[in-house]
């Protein structure tokens, strides 16, 4: 270990080092919240394990992104830090408020430029520079640090065998091209496996119905309560949730309630065949005037799963991982399989709420 | 898997069988809380990892505990169910608050005599008789379904390697002899790792200096907040945390802060030399009057680690463990060579309060 | 544990019990001889670790089959133990000598009718019943007990993590419906990763380039040196190595001094254009005749992956996984991208090689 | 990676790197023998699973000494090569038969001397230099390379826990002060747990009654076959086992038939009460002539147990590790509790031979 290593324990990755910048980084506010922000929100109410959170994750993004640039020196040194840095604007419970607010890369910038961490990154950095490697495919690829780290770290802490990854093959295998990391012929089979991996944590955790359920309620409670933007960019979850529970208004304080006391609406309505635009605003709209906070309709995007960016080399040509396996091919083309929408209800109103859905959709 | 059983995924067991009766109690406001409190208090200050919670470990416990009795049927059903609520009473950051407030056992008793868990038992027990339950050996002996769930929780959860311990050994081969656990020949070495794991665990984990700094800085906050027990008993770690934030006095606000932002008081003296009463009295009082809540008097009380409880068949014979292992021998009479007490402050006060305290206990 | 058990230790299982009868029959000459044939033939060549024998999967499968058949008691028993002698009769060095002599299911058979291992069946079984079990779904459908004990058990000892399977939530799902074991829909997933798994193991470690050459290399010396089925039937890898070292023949003692000091041959051609059979039988002769046992034709069988017998329940439904998972029936669809024939020859001959085996094909 | 690094696959460590020198010493016939003397001899029939050998255990000591030598480069970069070659000469069944011959440590002299290996050192060492580290501290200390890895391989091939150790912090906390490695005060808890290891290792796994029995056994039949140590020095398990497989005389197929066939003899005595000399060296000269290879005397040596070479730093000063932790001061008075003799005879003699061995000892 250099001189002025500070060592952090991890059961992932065993130790790992952070360098003088990197504590100083890590020291600021901005940056100890995320020791309050759930890497998987509300997934605890499935996995009650999980509750590992989005600083721990940071730390193993920045030992992988390390690691990978110690066999790619020709990598920007920034890069590494930006993969510290790139969850930090995460909101209370990570994805799940982005139902109702600009995605958290937003706020990571914000909180960039606004916070103490940006005085920390001028001292060697622009901030404009420094924004803009949030970007760099070491951080956002298809196979890359950020995703590299989740999914060992999100098997792990879940219990879920699918997320196990390769992690000594990737690093072993990715070479820089000077502006992509390309995997060599000896891991694509792990490549693969991440691939797969990934597709499968998708129903499995991230999207599993329980969670969706309860994220609909959170998102309900907090759009009742009327936070806004300017108040949500700097909470943690103790805020948030301090907040929902004080609210006045019954409703917020009946979701957190039922949230915290894992009373969860049940599903009335789960399925996989698309509704146009108008359709979906009306049906919001009716149920809300008709049941209230009481009924919830979640009508999710279709999954964004392209992988156009894990690049191989494979007989001396870089390539696209899909042209080069069919089973990547076959989840790019199933990707929307496991798509669902659902409409929630509080229990006792499940037969009450499915009749005026059916009606409605007839 | 009988009919009727939930099925929780837990990273250490696979899956938990609960039966209806546990998912009754589990779905309790009380129960629910226990997702609020933390395993290890504010262990993740130095292993950023460790935010398990009371409530997995209290499945766990209670998972050990059913597998025991499959193999000794005469054990009370019931102690089953307390092994599941043996920690219900827990404050926020688990032992921490001790230093204030009675044992967590005392709270046990009361949220059980005083919630909707009550009502729950009473469905097929006397509440009395459940009481005494929390004190059976299956969960209060040496070795334990307790301890074997939180030793091997805990080194997941930190990825400490000294908590590892052979569950499965041990459960093979504790027999119930009608009022105590005995453990076979064949696990005496398994019993006896269990020992050692917990010595080792207690100054790594559970008593690391940086711990028990940010855990006195954390009574100090609460003590002059004057948070009192009743308000205590059903608080989970938001409503601490958010009232701590929120409080009128300064001094409780930048303690909470600097634990939160990990801007830790050093350690001024870190000594295994005992003080007497009178001296750790004034000692305490002189330093309050000097510095306030800026250097803090940390005298925990004598480890007990008797181990009078851990019993085994050696040649026919029931015996103390430690009547048979040299080592565990060793552990019971070195239980006080890691005990320190230590006086902290803040960073900018750490020579003034040193030579403050030098003088007066010259 | 029931009374009479007999605990075996494994590092994947944990504990594995042995009824009385189990005991009897791994006791015999028969069963004791599969501690003496490796799991993975010569891949140990490319993973040194990977000693582990056909004894410890066998066990590893009887307690899978055993898990299963305590939650679908309506699967015959003693289809149990036909899971224990499912690959009893597997030659020295597992699959690799199947190049020479009939599939080791032949010799399984053999050795039942043949060996004291009979006489123990006969207590029980009519020999002819216990035959016909060893097609037993349990252990001969594309999601089993054989299968859930090597994936796991090889990604064990190679250390290749894509072997891992969820065994835990494998057990729980799969149901007996009378005559095929369907997999309930919570363990879909879990499915369709075991055959994910399958396939990623083929590559990586079963048809590694590196055991194939050495495996063309062991075919070559066991029919030079003229051993015949009679001889190989009861043969461990003792014999059969002290056999080829002894062997009058110098091309014998050559070849297996070359695996054995791991002096392999090299690739002279490797390819995934298919020969047409006379060809095949040409080039092979004619090969033989120009370089004797230093150039080696290997050009085996296409695999054969259909996944046709792995069943699942979907929406009330019983279908082929396959139907219900794209990428399983991309799998399938794939299942020849990664077969290759090749030519292998001593490491000075190989540019004389390629120029004749060039000239033969163009 | 740097160039020309060959990589090995190993399920403990990862990849091994093995460079241009380290490969060819690999590559030699003495070191690939190493692939066919499995790391435990004949644990295996206690833990079937134990089936590695010391060709993995020697590439996993020299992982591990490279990267204790990566933190202290002043060590010689001569003792990483001497931690690759440090077990090259044990015998088949490793420790098993230095009940007859001298300590392995001789014979890896001898081959070092007479071997091709030879050849390849003195490309760069003289062997004089070579042979005198073999005993350097980082292979032949209490706490190193030697150590770290057979405690974590071999726990983990058994099955049995107490094995595991804290490789990285051990690795983090050695220090070298030109003579020893110096065990840095934040590793001596990890230290502490592998002195405990290796404690529980020793009666569950490497003294293992059985095994002890199995070993005997094996003893006898090569004393009665006559195979000398000028044979002995080279051969492997499969040309010994195939020696007394077709050995002349039938005691000798008796006993290897028995112990492959898994028919061990039994324990007549088991005792921890030391005898002296002669009553040892006549009770084996009356079994011998009464029950010939039928009964067996077991009578080791007390184990070796000092630790006088665990050194570690604490409070500024360099000590021995026993002097600091009372943990391992206990285990090394306790290190004969363990001890036994015993006498063993076949299954139907136990009680002819009971009676003979308490007449003779009374």
């Amino acid at each position: 270990m250099a001189v002025n290593m500070k060592l952090v324990h991890d059961p992932i990755h065993g130790g790992i080092e952070l360098d003088d910048f990197a504590v100083k980084l890590v020291d600021t506010p901005e940056f100890q919240r995320l020791r309050r922000i759930t890497q998987l929100g509300l997934a605890f109410l499935v996995y009650p394990s999980a509750r590992h959170t989005r600083f721990e994750h940071s730390l193993g993004t920045f030992h992988i992104a390390r690691l990978i640039r110690e066999r790619n020196p020709e990598i920007d040194e920034e890069a590494v830090y930006a993969a510290l840095l790139h969850d930090l604007g995460h909101y209370p419970f990570s994805h799940t408020l982005e139902c109702l607010f600009p995605r958290h890369e937003e706020n990571t910038r914000f909180l960039i430029r606004h916070g103490e961490i940006g005085d920390v990154l001028m001292e060697r950095f622009s901030l404009g520079e420094f924004l803009g490697l949030l970007k760099h495919p070491l951080v956002s690829g298809d196979i890359d640090a950020d995703r590299m780290d989740y999914l060992v770290r999100d098997a792990y802490y879940t219990g879920v065998a699918y997320g196990l990854v390769d992690l000594e093959r990737l690093i072993r295998n990715l070479r820089w091209d000077g502006e992509r990391l390309i995997l060599g012929e000896k891991g694509i089979m792990a490549g693969q496996n991440l691939l797969i991996s990934r597709s499968m944590m998708y129903p499995t955790v991230y999207q599993h119905h329980t969670v969706r359920i309860a994220s609909a309620m959170l998102c309900k409670a907090v759009e009742l309560e009327g936070v806004e933007l300017g108040e949500l960019r700097k909470m943690d979850e103790v805020d948030l949730v301090a907040r929902l529970r004080a609210s006045e208004r019954r409703e917020v304080r009946e979701l957190i309630g039922a949230i915290e006391n894992r009373r969860l609406y049940k599903r009335v309505v789960w399925s996989g065949k698309e509704l146009d635009e108008e359709t979906i605003g009306e049906l919001r709209k009716e149920l809300e005037s008709e049941f209230g906070h009481l009924a919830l309709l979640d009508y999710p995007e279709k999954p964004r799963f392209e992988e156009r960016n894990a690049f191989v080399e494979f007989n001396g040509e870089i390539k696209r991982l899909s042209e080069v396996s069919p089973v990547v091919r076959a989840l790019v083309e199933a990707k929307e399989s496991n798509w669902r929408w659902g409409v929630y209800a509080r229990g006792d109103l499940v037969e009450k709420v499915r009749m005026f859905v059916s009606k409605r959709l007839k």
